[in-house]
């Protein structure tokens, strides 16, 4: 089995190398038959990112547009996406990962590629995507952001050095780090019946502490805040390839909503790319009429706050009864709570009963 | 040896049980004697927190202040305080951890106590650990932070269900996060023979990739920003315990300069505890005088950037020469530069050249 596994890895990879290749030999073609070298790809602006109810995910339209180095306002992003191309092929020969940050910086070792701050290479590398329709961290180009997971599902890494090692990631009681190697590696083997995605740390050590994933049969996963997007990917395998439904429990608050809609219906950002949503998710709380349902100690909400919500009644992702009654209610009260308000019945009561009567409730 | 280590972790805990319970005591034979009741400790106002040059970090001077239940101002932080005690025994008793966070929600569902907000019972929980002269984590309170560990670290685990489990920090590439599990596990065995400290998460992954574990034969630690006071801990046992020197490389701007300060000299806010500190610990990066030498890429240093050096230059902890050189470097370059530039000399770099060049310097 472990020799298949790597195989599959070896071979995605050898994969996303052909497309890179594919890309280079295009250009270079265009050159010997004496044009310019362009490259063509969907457009991302804004009248062209769709939400598709069908797919429950925002999604380019069809309009496309052409990068091209006869035009002189192009000659530098086309520049940039090329030499872009070659580093990810570069990471792709040599085995490597590298971060957002370290691309801007490995361009700054260029002489003839420039980058005026890192949001603009971030926005190429967006490009190479789109291209490529190919997530970035399939090119080995990962974000910082850390995520954890906890419960019994047997790993198997594919990065060097690792090879066909397998862990469980119940081994350290702290929550299993999610970064290229655990993202990179195949799921060999889960008993758990559920996934519960969880936004803040305390909470996410408070379920570990309290054993849930052995109560509720559940690999946990912590967000820290807005899912990285390999977290999204991951909850999006558990779910697609394990058939394990997914319940989401984020601070009861404009932005604890749309974590869990992100991960739900993915965002405008990423609408080139597919796997990173779930629409089969749900949202379980901290909801508007849980603050009220259960006397949580609360905030008010603030005007950005207030702002924010209204935004989101307007979002076609929130079209739905549940979001629109929630965002009312949380306006009508002016109030909001976090998750670890429930420690005012007691540290363990939202895994004894919370949780419990949300996961009944369904 | 693994039933004595776990009596190890068992004995700290009563020993911090009894405590709490003396402290109890002493309280209600003060009701018995028909006093008021009331508890001293030492001051923490910043007239009392002195720079000890021998311990090389700030400590609390002798000026005591004793919180007194007869004293109108004293009622509401004497009673928060003796809750917080009864809170920390009771997490001690049952065998839990808690953040910070949660033992203020926790304190909103007692009828009688009230903290206006978080920053009011981190405050208490901060009198307590000066009252019995001993970190929070020892009650089993701890930060949200998370940061994380590689290498070649035998652990033995001491939390409930895991007691006695062993875990070498090889075994996830991705790191091994620093919880409250990895926080009290007992430290068994290394072959490494020094401690490499880094700030940011990229240079931490990048090293773990280049396996500067094995090159540098060191255990990897990743801060994620300002040390949480747990992985302070960690590095100040592995210095003291297993005579490991430690490293500590930053972005090289005042923000990082700090982090490595704090690791070396601990900060003011921790100037009751000990334990955290490591006075041998050595920064070796980025150092403006690298900035010139690297000709690394830079950012402008900001106003904002500015008045922090300027505050630095006045601190004790930053007398020596070389931080005083480096500061005035900084400030005469007006440059600062990421731990990710070297990347524009190709992303092996630090590993290859830099690290090495360093370790060699001292």
């Amino acid at each position: 089995m472990s020799d298949k596994i790597v195989s599959d890895a070896e071979k995605q990879r050898e994969s996303v190398e052909l497309y890179l290749k594919q890309l280079g030999n295009i250009i270079y073609e265009q050159i010997e038959n004496r044009e310019f070298p362009w490259i063509m790809m969907q457009s991302r602006s804004t009248d062209n990112i769709i939400y598709d109810p069908d797919l429950r995910q925002y999604v380019l339209g069809d309009r496309m547009i052409r990068r091209h180095s006869r035009n002189i306002r192009h000659i530098r992003p086309f520049t940039q996406l090329v030499w872009t191309a070659w580093f990810a092929r570069e990471l792709l020969r040599l085995r490597k990962t590298s971060t957002l940050r370290e691309v801007y910086y490995s361009a700054r070792g260029q002489r003839d590629i420039e980058f005026k701050n890192q949001a603009e290479s971030d926005n190429i590398i967006t490009d190479l995507e789109t291209a490529l329709n190919t997530p970035r961290e399939e090119f080995n180009i990962f974000p910082e952001e850390r995520s954890a997971i906890f419960g019994d599902l047997t790993i198997e890494y594919t990065v060097p050095g690792y090879e066909g090692k397998r862990m469980n990631l119940t081994e350290h009681p702290d929550g299993v780090m999610i970064g290229p190697a655990l993202t990179s590696s195949k799921f060999v083997e889960t008993s758990a019946d559920k996934v519960l995605v969880i936004e803040k740390g305390a909470m996410f050590t408070r379920l570990v502490e309290e054993q849930a994933h052995e109560q509720f049969n559940a690999i946990l996963i912590h967000t820290a805040g807005q899912s990285p997007r390999s977290t999204r990917s991951i909850i999006h395998r558990l779910n697609r390839d394990h058939g394990l439904p997914v319940y989401i429990f984020t601070d009861g608050d404009p932005w604890g909503v749309h974590i869990a809609m992100v991960i739900i219906s993915g965002s405008a950002n990423a609408a080139h790319l597919r796997g990173l949503a779930t629409p089969e998710a749900k949202w379980i709380g901290v909801w508007a009429t849980d603050i009220i349902k259960y006397k949580l100690p609360t905030e008010n909400l603030t005007d950005y706050d207030v702002k924010r919500l209204k935004e989101l009644t307007a979002d076609p992702r929130y079209k739905e009864e549940l979001w629109q009654r929630e965002i009312a209610t949380f306006l009508k009260i002016g109030k909001k709570a976090e998750l670890e308000a429930f420690s005012r019945y007691g540290l363990t009561y939202i895994v004894d009963e919370y949780l419990p009567a949300k996961l009944e409730g369904l």
